[in-house]
């Protein structure tokens, strides 16, 4: 099958790389750099920074844009598209994009719109590696308007790249957890380096959990700029409700509450138990 | 040389698997399980649940025990210490330690206050593993009472357990920065978890980024909450300046303002990235 990749970064080069074994892949990038490295290393059989060649044959697209790309490449590209083409988006962030995008999509497309939970504190192409995907989570956001062939294929091409929960979602439940498990984690782990304030050489007095909780703090700020303000709702309800735990310790210290304290911890750690569940450590 | 351990965990049996080929380890413990794990894997040269041949001729004494269990340790043994042994501490917090035990230790004794900073979410001497302590790093607090000579033997054995960056601080400098690069980290951690609200099956939902930042949520929380509460001044002012750190982000969200988000994120990137610096990913 010939699949195409819209953004060849981080992102766009890990699934070609996860699907290039049994595809033809082309790629399509602004960044004469990537698509030179990429072909130099056989990542991508084929790529350009025009679209030339892109969509001729091509069966399966998968759009690797930020959020705010998204509606302007289909409104600008989508007629060039062989009819039945598949476009397959793969942002964080669902309900804006779906709402915005859908009104103008052409009949003869099939856009699934969709959320591979994995990346790395890295950017471009270089750093780009299959194994992020391997056993980590997938969801997709059907629409009124997709063909259930179309999200089957999906799902396989899915299960190709080795994600290992696949779970279909509506926008709203998207969001909302996501909120959660994502924008609010790269939130916080932001804010606790912010608040950082010493004149101490800080890395000669942290430990592991301190290095775990702030790598993602090392953040493709223009990306996950967007992404905050594409969830606000939902990010700013999950700020709220951390804000309202942060202070439940707070007082617990305050009042030298032992009790309360190891309540709200066992608490946490039961329910972060249940996550290990069938993934031990 | 003869070195003795208090209190046979995670943290002591780390230290025993360290120090053991080239000391004789000598273990108390009032679980008779651990001390017989221990001595069955060679863990140990000896162990008891009683102090009976505990002190005699043991130069060195680590002292692996929960906080508010020091000052009564040290009350009740310290006249049955060989004189000139050195009790080596080894808890998160030191000022409130340091306060309370300095005023009651014979003359004969040199108490060592130090922070291995290393660990595991892991409670006991079966999850003990002396590589938590390689290239970790050390604190050591001396008072006016150490001698130089004692002080240099810690660090001779912090060094031969693999230490790597070895800091004398003041107790107040230490309390200042671990509770921000520590014990903050656990709060945020753990509120993180306790602000979960959903009904879907929330491990199918989550990246590497939210399974790193809630791993230390699987907390031992009668060690954890006496540290949050023998730190407590330092730990609310981490509180309150990271409550600060996320209003911002809040707010900035809130006001779409995006270069306001970006400005965040990047302050945020350049610090964490300077911890990395001689430690990269």
């Amino acid at each position: 099958m010939k699949i195409g990749i819209v953004g060849l970064g981080l992102m766009g080069g890990s699934i070609a790389k996860s699907l290039n074994q049994n595809h033809f892949i082309i790629a399509y990038d602004v960044d004469r750099d990537a698509i030179d490295y990429a072909l130099s290393q056989k990542i991508i059989q084929a790529g350009d920074t025009n679209l030339e060649n892109f969509f001729h044959g091509t069966k399966v697209i998968y759009l690797c844009l930020y959020p705010q790309s998204i509606l302007q490449f289909i409104q600008s590209y989508q007629n060039q598209m062989d009819p039945g083409t598949i476009v397959i988006e793969i942002s964080g962030v669902k309900t804006k994009i779906i709402n915005a995008v859908t009104p103008f999509l052409n009949n003869n497309i099939d856009m699934v719109f969709t959320h591979p939970i994995a990346g790395r504190e890295k950017v471009g192409v270089k750093y780009s590696k299959d194994s992020i995907f391997q056993n980590a989570n997938y969801v997709i956001v059907p629409t009124d308007k997709n063909k259930a062939e179309s999200l089957s294929l999906v799902e396989n091409l899915a299960r190709e790249m080795k994600f290992k929960n696949i779970t279909q979602l509506t926008k709203e439940q998207h969001d909302d957890i996501i909120s959660y498990t994502s924008q609010l984690t790269h939130v916080l782990s932001l804010a606790l380096v912010n608040s950082e304030d010493t004149n101490l050489d800080t890395k000669r007095f942290i430990g592991d959990s301190y290095r775990d909780l702030t790598r993602i703090s090392m953040i493709n700020e223009p990306l996950w700029s967007e992404l905050f303000l594409e969830n606000k709702e939902y990010l700013i309800e999950k700020i709220e409700r951390l804000e309202k735990s942060l202070s439940e310790y707070k007082s617990a210290i305050n009042n030298n509450d032992i009790e309360k304290l190891k309540e709200l911890m066992l608490e946490a750690k039961r329910k972060r138990m249940k996550i290990e569940g069938d993934d031990p450590l």
